[in-house]
């Protein structure tokens, strides 16, 4: 592995683990072993470039694995479970120390960094849309299948604090559950009218 | 107001805004204006301690706005609904700056801080409580009022994230319609019995 991913994926395993802000220069340069001309060398933006162009990567191997789920399964709620259940996976064979990378930064940056509150919000949205094209396979019209994705992402969101504050994979399970509900309750409706 | 309060009430902004690992003990000194001395006469166990009795201070402010909430109204999601408005409201007067304080700390500590970590979960099965209460006075059975209620939180909490990192109050406004739908379709199915 080149030094540029080296740094690159040392700081998304500290956003994962211990958020934005306590996620300094000087660690990532320890735990990475990179040169720090290296790291002024491929991110002249220095921590912020780099912690944006992690979240990136990270926006888009955890946005694959939703495409994954949601391509490989006609129904969105049974794609949903597939997923929920690998990360209930990940998080408990982490010992919990592992939390979504763009949920923890968002949380930091919100009130001090603009350039990567927006980044957090721009991966939402692409993990959103995929949630959200799947929906429209099932025939969800568009406006209320990006309603049902926000709905569903920022469920999974909230449950991964918990997981985390209580040290279980319960709240993460129960999510997905009454996520199915308001997914079957939505296709319902949706074929009365 | 003591210098004790003012310590606690700095730290709780501090905790709301930028989160823990970015909050030190230099900051909460100078914008409290209290004398290092007190800081370390009331808080002997230093930060964390600071930490853990403002994240308590902060959950029984938010407990008693969610018990006003449901103790005035006998419907669950009516109760939820004019929490969650209020509470959007709050977030878009901080201009998305102050996230919940508890899951803030919660993303923060749970690969840092047991002592912490447990404190956020003690104050989130507090709240859940107020709201698994008031849905058993709806009739639900405790069991499953104590899953609705974590759904609840857990979604809510979500929602926060999505809000401050897309800077509107959309999430959080969605996202308390469908937990109305799941509450409302576990009320249906309840009758059906």
């Amino acid at each position: 592995m080149d030094s540029r991913q080296r740094l690159i994926e040392t700081t998304l395993g500290l956003l994962r683990s211990q958020g934005l802000r306590a996620t300094g220069l000087n660690q990532i340069l320890k735990e990475s072993g990179a040169p720090r001309g290296s790291l002024y060398h491929h991110f002249p933006g220095g921590k912020e470039q780099l912690v944006i162009e992690a979240l990136r990567a990270a926006g888009d191997v955890i946005g694959a694995r939703i495409r994954d789920a949601v391509e490989g399964e006609r129904n969105a709620a049974t794609a949903l479970r597939r997923f929920t259940d690998a990360y209930a996976a990940d998080m408990r064979q982490s010992d919990y120390q592992q939390g979504c990378p763009i949920g923890n930064a968002a949380t930091d940056a919100a009130a001090t960094s603009p350039a990567i509150r927006q980044v957090c919000d721009e991966v939402f949205a692409s993990w959103e849309r995929s949630i959200a094209r799947s929906l429209e396979r099932q025939g969800f019209e568009s406006k209320q299948a990006a309603a049902l994705a926000e709905f569903t992402l920022s469920s999974i969101e909230g449950a991964l604090i918990l997981c985390r504050a209580r040290r279980s994979i319960e709240p993460l399970r129960r999510a997905t559950q009454h996520i199915e509900v308001v997914l079957s309750t939505a296709q319902r409706r949706k074929r009365r009218r």
